[in-house]
């Protein structure tokens, strides 16, 4: 416990040292007293008290404080002078050894309300677009989109498997990973991608991403030239957007018909594109289902006019009738088509690891554009991953999901129907893991109103629709919510619409949580 | 086991079903059919057999083909005509119905020489920096840099944690984790950096990245706009500079002097920048450390200016004598530094965590674009690593390698001096994990070509250099070496010279396995 009295002008009082601490003494002093220095209390070619007094002060050894002092004065703060003492440096700038300066220079550690404006002008529209991916923060409640079935994961296998593998791995879990992927996961991948979406492809095609976002910022750095257009689908995945923009494309938006993107309008009226972004399995966030016939005509264009497709196959796992069609990857007769999924949506979401299947000849310049990226995924995940897909778990739960799927769609189908059907039309979906409610009976602020109130969630699709005005329609995600947890959301809902049907109303109070607002999940 | 006869035009030799495959019969039915008409083997308007006569042909049941067929109707490639039996789709594509077409676009799974020529220009420059990363696959040999001591690292305690770790954390497992880090491992490293770096943050300045690249490419991408100008020192950690340039920024080479960065000469000379690249604890390659009164110097020019200056404190752990510096960042007034650094060189390389300390008010937007690029890192190898610094390993590793390394460091500059004196001068480092050699009695050509036919690695410095000519010497690590694997390297190394000074030596057989190139370690 150090003794505080004033010795000479050197101010003891803001010494106070800690020997529980994680720091020795000799550390704490060194670094209280640069404080001091740095912050003016002590001032160039002040006299800092002998080794010996100031141990005595203090209370602490004299070799503690000899120590302290040796390292100021090899870091140039102190200058041990012969016959005076030690000194404060007398060559410090001036500049340094005042307080922070007032003005429009925060000092670190403060938070400045000015922080953004010393963004760039793309840091500005990255931190805009934060602030969106804010709402979703906090523990997800019916329907927030994006989100599996978490409480039907067989995490007991995942568990296992994780505990075997990270004493099994030893020269991949310490050494350096191949970019590309770790080469059993790849072989996996590219079995399932083959057998059961109709891709193409062998285990050197296969480029393992942290998800399908990495995946298309992948793309972006080896595709696209600064100026070279693209192709996005309007309503479309605009969170694609900045990966685009950020290699220098302009996205254009391209309109849908009801087969999906309208090759031959756009064809007619946009400039031609470098890359066109699709869903064809299930279109983000219209639901449609591309048809052979458009498909054909998407990759006959392609090959005319020498621009890559990228195919973006997020939810192509869960399709629960109407037509089963290969990816277009597969129909792909000239290499245009770069394929890209995702296990994050399908396993659960933090589990950042997807795959993009490479055209012929390039899968080495992903593995490149990886490296400069952030090197490579997780070697512990990816060796689990590969034993789950290998160990037929994948396949049984993606089987299990579909099931699951079909009845927790079904239920918010139903109960919108009987809950909200003068206000809301949901039409069932055939793929995905989400419907899409259109106002029918009230105005769509109004419902977006209710929906907020007794904490039900939502993306309305104008979040992804840059038209003027916006796409209407709300997204609702139901993959997560077991069926009497989307009923009771579905009637407190309604309750707050005061809609025509309300059969036997729910408190909100009985509602799963509803987000907190910064709330972060950790 | 199938029974292949013709059945009319349709080619059965072509259907191989295997009832021990992964896929069920009807599948691997509807997958050969599809690939039959894709593939021009089936023509359209062709008739298909029917179910029953398939079946039997095959030897398998009815039902099975008429799935098979029930599929392929339902995605456009088969027509059931009432009282003509099934055929193939006449609305086909003739296009598609083609084999592949002769000609420059490559089909897929085929690798083409020219699938290069289809990236975009900064594709191919990715694509050429991949190829010089691929002279650094393989199990690494000394003297490759940027490893080290894997064989001192704790691996038991590490996989003690991870055991524990990935029962116990259910919600950071299997929810979306924030993309500025798990929460606590944030704090751990606020702690860390505070109390032995210098550096003046708390956690909710920290944002856990996968590492100094990664978070150099959220720097790019936030702070950096096109035309911007980049300083990067020279000779300087050139693999920076692609995501500087995914920005759009024009980065600038400036000469180092004694002191590292040489701030006056380049303030005359050069462009003002908008970022400042530097490495002031063991500057890359040189080893430089800056001292204080340089580091003012850049600080204060940095706040006249206004630019950015990004502190790459990539090996600041390991410093074996000399002056102990505080870190820029603890040093900066007027929040100008982002200070970023790695835990991969410190543990092990593919654990892909790094961190990097966000100016006043920045760190959300630092999440926004993490969010953007990959989302998060992985929360298992988040959680463990904060376990790990909490329960005081990582200081007791650190406290370990930098004596280890000292040792590792003191036996290859003593075999140099002994083995290779009259060649080349490996003066000792005082910071960092690796030495730089410089011939001194023979060309450095000459002294490459030795350490190459007997399998000793080393980086040249023209590696790290954009001047002409390049910055001469070689970058020699030495960390992941034991003292008599390098002892064995080097006295190798000089009997392949046919060096002066050749003591014992040794049979390029008996050294550790040569990187063989291509290989990549899974």
């Amino acid at each position: 416990m150090p003794k505080n009295s004033p010795t000479r002008r050197f101010d003891l009082d803001s010494l106070a040292l800690d020997a529980g601490a994680r720091d020795p003494l000799h550390l704490q002093l060194r670094d209280q007293i640069r404080r001091a220095i740095l912050e003016g209390r002590l001032r160039p070619g002040e006299r800092v008290p002998s080794t010996r007094g100031l141990a005595g002060s203090l209370g602490i050894g004299r070799n503690t404080v000899a120590s302290a002092y040796d390292q100021l004065t090899s870091e140039g703060y102190l200058a041990a002078a012969v016959g005076s003492g030690t000194r404060v440096s007398r060559t410090l700038p001036e500049r340094l050894l005042n307080a922070p300066k007032a003005g429009p220079a925060p000092a670190p550690g403060v938070g400045g309300a000015d922080g953004l404006s010393r963004l760039s002008a793309r840091g500005r529209e990255i931190a805009a677009f934060g602030r969106l991916l804010g709402l979703d923060r906090g523990r997800p409640a019916p329907f927030r989109p994006h989100i599996p079935a978490l409480d039907a994961f067989p995490r007991e296998v995942w568990e296992r498997l994780t505990a075997r593998r990270q004493k099994r791995l030893p020269r991949d879990l310490f050494a350096r990973v191949d970019s590309l992927g770790y080469r059993p996961l790849r072989e996996a991948v590219a079995g399932y991608l083959g057998a059961s979406r109709g891709v193409r492809c062998t285990a050197d095609d296969i480029v393992i991403t942290a998800g399908v976002q990495q995946g298309i910022d992948l793309i972006a750095r080896l595709l696209i030239d600064p100026g070279d257009k693209v192709w996005l689908e309007e309503p479309g995945y605009l969170d694609v957007r900045p990966a685009f923009e950020m290699a220098g494309a302009e996205v254009i938006s391209v309109p849908l018909d009801a087969d999906g993107l309208d090759v031959s309008a756009a064809e007619r009226s946009q400039p031609r594109p470098r890359l066109a972004y699709v869903s064809p399995s299930c279109q983000w966030p219209t639901g449609i289902t591309m048809p052979l016939a458009r498909r054909l005509e998407l990759l006959s264009w392609a090959d005319r006019s020498g621009a890559w497709v990228l195919e973006d196959d997020y939810a192509g796992e869960f399709r629960y009738g109407g037509r089963p069609l290969p990816a277009l990857q597969g129909l792909d007769r000239s290499g245009r088509v770069i394929y890209t999924g995702t296990f994050s949506k399908v396993l659960f979401p933090s589990l950042r690891l997807g795959y993009l299947v490479a055209p012929p000849g390039l899968a080495e310049a992903f593995g490149a554009a990886r490296w400069l990226a952030d090197r490579h995924s997780p070697p512990l995940e990816q060796a689990v991953l590969a034993d789950f897909i290998d160990g037929g778990h994948f396949a049984r739960h993606i089987r299990q999901m579909r099931t699951l799927y079909a009845e927790r769609q079904g239920a918010v189908v139903d109960s919108a129907h009987a809950e909200l059907s003068g206000a809301v039309d949901i039409p069932a979906a055939e793929a995905g893991m989400h419907l899409v409610a259109r106002a029918v009976g009230a105005s769509q602020e109004a419902i977006m109103a209710a929906a907020s109130g007794v904490g039900v969630e939502y993306h309305p699709i104008s979040r992804y629709s840059a038209a003027t005005p916006p796409a209407p329609g709300l997204i609702l995600g139901y993959a997560a919510y077991p069926p009497e947890s989307s009923r009771r959301a579905m009637q407190a809902w309604a309750r707050a619409l005061g809609g025509t049907r309300i059969g036997h109303a729910t408190p909100a109070a009985a509602l799963p949580p509803a987000p907190r607002p910064g709330e972060i999940i950790t």
